[in-house]
């Protein structure tokens, strides 16, 4: 979940193709176009029993911090299969993937993460490379001085206010 | 709405980041590591009265094939931004973005497709530069053979089924 400002590379330069409505990066060597368009990160609010898996991350930004498993989406996955994985790689976490919780807005780094809620098949959990720690919180415990993200805050909020719903309409940015 | 299948740039080769689980695109002079993601289309299911907008395809793939106003979001925009941008670049519309009606996997060219119910302001629309004309369709005229693409489609059932709820969840692709 970092920043991902435009770069250039290193034999491009911005030209406004012909047709395009917007400058663009392209080789000037051989006119390739570096389309360069928002990432998602995918992620999970995922329970076991009353309590929520949060993991302590060990790499920047925000080291030492707790953050809900959630990453870049990779090619060729689906948005469910992304948050699987991420939970996977960051708390050796099994889970179901149940509903579509959040669809937020970061446009001032171009992303846009996408939270589902999940249920764990076990409480087996230990962290994986980009962990220091792997642990479930009751809500009361939850250490909100020491979230990674606002969208990591938010998730879990809407989280709260929906636990006991089956059904219902996914949060966006609060106003 | 087009494929955007892996595609190397010229000086650049795979290979694997320390601490990376997959093989990325890093150039061979200067070690710049060109991370791709999916992309993600944004669009509307957009009414004026009882009809829906749709626009012919004035560009390939599937030129003169008819579709909902949709494209790739943009840096530094929200997907309802995006949405509303494609509105009005594809057809002049002018609209008012009401809420998520579908988040759709395209996962085999790296793509999602968020759909937003959208209300028209007006009914002014014409045909920007990558539509050959646009028009307002009754259900029952809706020209299904001449869809350009198959989330299109799924959008327009979604839209017909939620037509007269105010609430809902939004749909993902179909079993």
């Amino acid at each position: 979940m970092a920043d991902n400002d435009r770069q250039l590379k290193p034999s491009f330069g911005l030209e406004l193709p012909s047709g395009d409505e917007r400058e663009r990066s392209v080789c000037g060597h051989c006119g390739f176009i570096d389309y360069v368009n928002p990432k998602i990160v995918v992620g999970v609010v995922a329970h076991w029993q009353d309590e929520i898996l949060l993991c302590k991350r060990s790499i920047e930004p925000r080291h030492g911090f707790w953050t809900l498993p959630a990453g870049f989406m990779e090619e060729k996955e689906t948005t469910e299969a992304g948050a699987k994985r991420e939970a996977y790689e960051e708390a050796r976490a099994n889970l179901e993937i149940l509903d579509l919780l959040a669809l937020y807005n970061v446009s001032h780094v171009s992303q846009v993460h996408i939270f589902y809620r999940a249920r764990l098949l076990s409480a087996d959990v230990s962290p994986g490379p980009e962990s220091l720690e792997v642990g479930f919180f009751a809500w009361e415990n939850i250490p909100w001085d020491e979230l990674s993200f606002t969208t990591v805050r938010w998730a879990l909020e809407a989280y709260q206010k929906v636990r006991h719903e089956t059904t219902f309409v996914p949060f966006r940015n609060p106003e």
